[in-house]
C-alpha cells in the first residue's frame, strides 16, 4: 500500500467529528477502495478543551484554522462554515499553498465558488464539495460525472429537510406553520433563527451549485429568485391534499433558449410524483438529460454521519486521483448565459385569498384574472372559523407568470382581501 | 483542447446507434465536459449494409470484430452481448492490447469479471460498464464511488424493466401473467423468449455485479439463488393490494457476519417504501450504509437513449482521467467471503395455495405450518370461480426460510393442493 492521503480537518462540530468517526470505523475498507490509507493529520476548532465523544488528542492542534493551509497534509477539510471569514481565509490559503479543498459549505461556493475553481485549476490540485448539496446524497457527482453525456434540461428538489420535515409534519397531523417550526426548534431539527432554512435561502445556495454543474453555467446565485414557506398554512396543506397535491419547497432550474432560469419556491407537487413521497427531512434531487431522460436521487439531506460519508467520498476520490475540475470543466469553459426572466417562466399557479365574506369579492377576484387573461381551473370557497372571513383557492390553467403577478397586482390594497394572496407554483 | 479520446464500437443495435446519436448530438458539451473531444474511429457489426438511423460511413468498419482491439483506438466499446463468445473474445483481445474497455454486458460480466478486471489492472488501463446495471441509473458510480466511505449492509432493488412492466400492469388493469406478458411482447418489451427476463435470470446478472462493489467481495454469480415471475399470478397482486403492498421482482444482496446473501425473488414490498411506486419499466436500486444511511438511485432501466447514456458517461471518466480499477479495489484485495444459507435468512412470507374446497384443507395448512414452527400473522380463505377450488393467503411473522421450506415439503403431494403454492418474500 501507498503513502497515506494526509488530511488536515477545520471544524470539529457535529460533521467534523462524523468524518473522524467515518475514518476510524471504516478505516480498513476506506485504505482498499482509495488504494491507500487516509489520516488526519491535524485539526483546528474554536475549543481545544469540549469532549466530542472522539478521541483528537493523536492530531496536531493548530489554534489558528488558517495555519491548516501550511501544515504537512495533502488535502484541507472544511467544516467551519460561513460564506466569508475563516472558511474563505481558509480555501484561499489552502488553495494558494497548492493542496487539495473538501467543503460541505453551500453559502461559500454560492458567493465564491468560480474564484476557488479557479484558485484549484490554476494550482491542479482538486476542490470538491459533495457534502454541500443534499448531505449524503452523491448528486454533485451523479451531475458532474454520472449525466455527463447529457444536456440537462431542469434539476430541481428537496433540498431543505428543515423544510420538508415542516411541510410533511404539517400535512401528517393537519398543523399550523408556526406551532410545527417551534416543535422542530425544540427538538433541534430547526435553528433558533430558522430564516435561513425556511425562507429558501439555504436551498437556494445548493440550487445555484446543481445549475452550474448541470448546464455547464457559471455560478449565478444572485438571479435565485427566493421564496420560503412561512406563509403557507394548515389550511393550504388540506386544499392541496383535497386536489392530489402535497406542497413542498422545490428548487428548480431549468435551461432553454432565452436562459438559465432558477428559483426555489413552495410548490404543489402531484401525488403520481416521486417528490411527493419524500417526507421527513429526507432530500431528493430530480435530473432531466436530454438521452437518460428522468433520473431521482434521494437520501439524508443532513445529519453527522450523511454528511460525513460525502466529505469522506470526496477524500477517497482524491486518494485515488479520480478528481477533476471542481465544476465538471474548467471555469473558463463555463458559459455565461444570461437569466431567463421570471414573468416570462410559464405554469399553472395555486392562489389563497383570505376574504371579507361579503358580496361582490368573488367578482371581483375573478374580474382581476379575467383582466390579467388568467384562466381559472378550478374554484373553491370556503368559510372559515373566523368571523366574516372565507378562503378562496384558485388552481389556473397554464399561464405566464407576469400574468398572474399582474392578477394579483390588480388585488393589492381591495378592501376585500384580508392579507396577502399566497402563490404556489403547480410541478408539471 | 488536447487529443481526442479514440473509441471503437463493437454492435450497432439500438444502443450502439444510441452512443453514435449521443456523441454526435451532444459533441460539444461533451468536450467541454470530458476535456477533449471523444470520436469514434471504427465500427464493426453482423451487416454492413442494415439501415441503422445513423451515417457511419466515416468510421472505419471492421467485418472481424475481434479486430477492433488492434485497431488506433484507446478504447473499445462492446455491444454485441452474450457471456461468451465474440463480446468475450474481444474483451480478451482489447484488454489484452493494453486498450480500455466500456461495456454494458451483464451476462459477461458476471461470468467473466474477475478475470477481465485483473487483465485491465494488469494492463493498468480502465474497464467499466455503468450501463450494465440499471441503464441510464448512476448506480456503479454511486456505489464505487458515492458510498465509498460506508460498510453498505444491503443493496437492493428493481433491476429488470420487463418485469416491472408487466407486474405493474398486472396492478394497474387487474390482468393476469401470460395476458400481459403477450402484449409486452406484441410491444417488444419483452423478448419473443422472455425466460431470461422472466425468470430473474437478467437481475440476476446484475445484482451479482451490484454485490461485488457494494461489499468489496469476489464476484459470485453462482451463488445468486433465482426466481422468476412466471406463477404470479393476477390474484396475488389482489391479495397483496388488499394487505397494503405491490408485488415486486426484487433482486436483494446482504451482508452480515455469516456471509453475503444474494437472491432474486418476488417480494411483497410495503406501499410507504419507494420501491411499491416504482412502475413500468422504470429501475430502482436502494442501498444502505453504516453512515450514510438508505440511498435511492431511479430512473430508465433500459433503452437506447438510457443505456447509451451511461457508456458515453464511462467514455466520458476515461477521457478525463478519472477511472480507476473497476470493482473500486484490486480484484486481489476483493474478500473471499462465503455465501450464507438461505435456510438461515429471516423475514415475514406471503403463501399462496389453491386448494380443493372440502373439509379438513384448512386444518392441514394450519398443521403443517405449526409442525415447522411458522407462526400466522394473518390467513384469508377465499372462494374462487374455478369449480370446487379456494384460495388460501397466509402471511407469516418473521421466521427463519428453512422452517417456510419446511411446511412447504410437509403438504408436498398433498391431495388437499391444487397445484404449486407460491411463496413471495415481504420486504421490511
Amino acid at each position: 500500500m501507498t503513502t497515506a492521503l494526509r488530511v488536515a480537518l477545520a471544524g470539529l462540530g457535529t460533521v467534523g467529528g462524523g468524518v473522524i468517526r467515518v475514518l476510524e470505523t471504516n478505516r480498513e475498507l476506506i485504505a482498499r477502495r482509495a488504494g491507500r490509507p487516509i489520516e488526519i493529520v491535524a485539526v483546528s476548532a474554536r475549543d481545544r478543551t469540549k469532549d466530542r465523544g472522539v478521541d483528537v488528542s493523536g492530531y496536531e492542534w493548530l489554534d489558528d484554522t488558517t495555519a491548516l493551509a501550511r501544515c504537512d497534509a495533502d488535502v484541507v477539510v472544511e467544516l467551519v462554515g460561513g460564506a466569508d471569514g475563516p472558511a474563505l481565509a481558509l480555501a484561499r490559503a489552502t488553495l494558494g499553498a497548492g493542496k487539495g479543498f473538501v467543503t460541505a459549505n453551500k453559502a461559500m461556493l454560492a458567493h465564491h465558488g468560480a474564484e476557488l475553481a479557479e484558485m484549484a485549476e490554476a494550482a491542479r490540485v482538486p476542490l470538491k464539495f459533495e457534502a454541500a448539496v443534499a448531505g449524503g446524497i452523491p448528486v454533485i457527482k451523479g451531475l458532474r460525472e454520472g449525466m455527463a453525456a447529457n444536456a440537462v434540461s431542469r434539476v430541481y428538489g428537496i433540498l431543505n429537510g428543515t423544510c420538508n420535515f415542516i411541510l410533511s409534519k404539517m400535512e401528517s397531523e393537519g398543523r399550523d406553520f408556526g406551532d410545527v417550526l417551534a416543535e422542530a426548534q425544540a427538538l433541534g431539527f430547526a435553528e433558533s433563527d430558522p430564516s435561513f432554512d425556511i425562507d429558501g435561502v439555504d436551498a437556494a445556495h445548493k440550487l445555484s451549485i446543481l445549475s452550474t454543474i448541470a448546464f455547464g453555467t457559471r455560478p449565478a446565485f444572485a438571479d435565485v429568485a427566493i421564496g420560503g414557506i412561512r406563509n403557507v398554512t394548515a389550511a393550504d396543506v388540506a386544499e392541496a391534499e383535497a386536489l392530489g397535491y402535497r406542497v413542498r419547497l422545490v428548487g428548480m432550474a431549468q435551461a432553454d433558449a432565452s436562459g438559465v432560469f432558477q428559483r426555489v419556491h413552495a410548490h404543489l407537487v402531484p401525488h403520481a410524483h416521486p417528490l411527493a413521497h419524500v417526507t421527513g427531512s429526507t432530500n431528493a434531487v430530480v435530473a432531466e438529460g436530454n438521452f437518460v431522460g428522468r433520473l431521482l436521487f434521494q437520501g439524508a439531506g443532513a445529519g453527522d454521519g450523511p454528511t460525513a460519508s460525502a466529505v469522506v467520498a470526496d477524500l477517497i476520490d482524491i486518494a485515488r486521483g479520480e478528481a477533476g475540475p471542481p465544476y465538471a470543466m474548467p471555469v473558463a469553459a463555463l458559459a455565461e448565459v444570461a437569466p431567463a426572466a421570471a414573468g416570462a417562466q410559464r405554469g399553472r399557479a395555486y392562489l389563497r385569498f383570505a376574504v371579507a365574506d361579503r358580496v361582490g369579492v368573488l367578482a371581483e377576484i375573478a374580474a382581476a384574472m379575467r383582466d390579467a387573461g388568467v384562466s381559472i381551473e378550478s374554484l373553491i370557497q370556503r368559510a372559515v372559523p373566523v368571523e366574516g372571513t372565507a378562503l378562496v383557492v384558485i388552481v389556473t390553467h397554464e399561464a405566464p407568470d407576469a400574468h398572474i403577478e399582474a392578477a394579483l397586482e390588480r388585488l393589492r390594497g381591495s378592501q376585500s382581501l384580508a392579507g396577502e394572496p399566497l402563490w404556489m407554483h403547480i410541478l408539471d
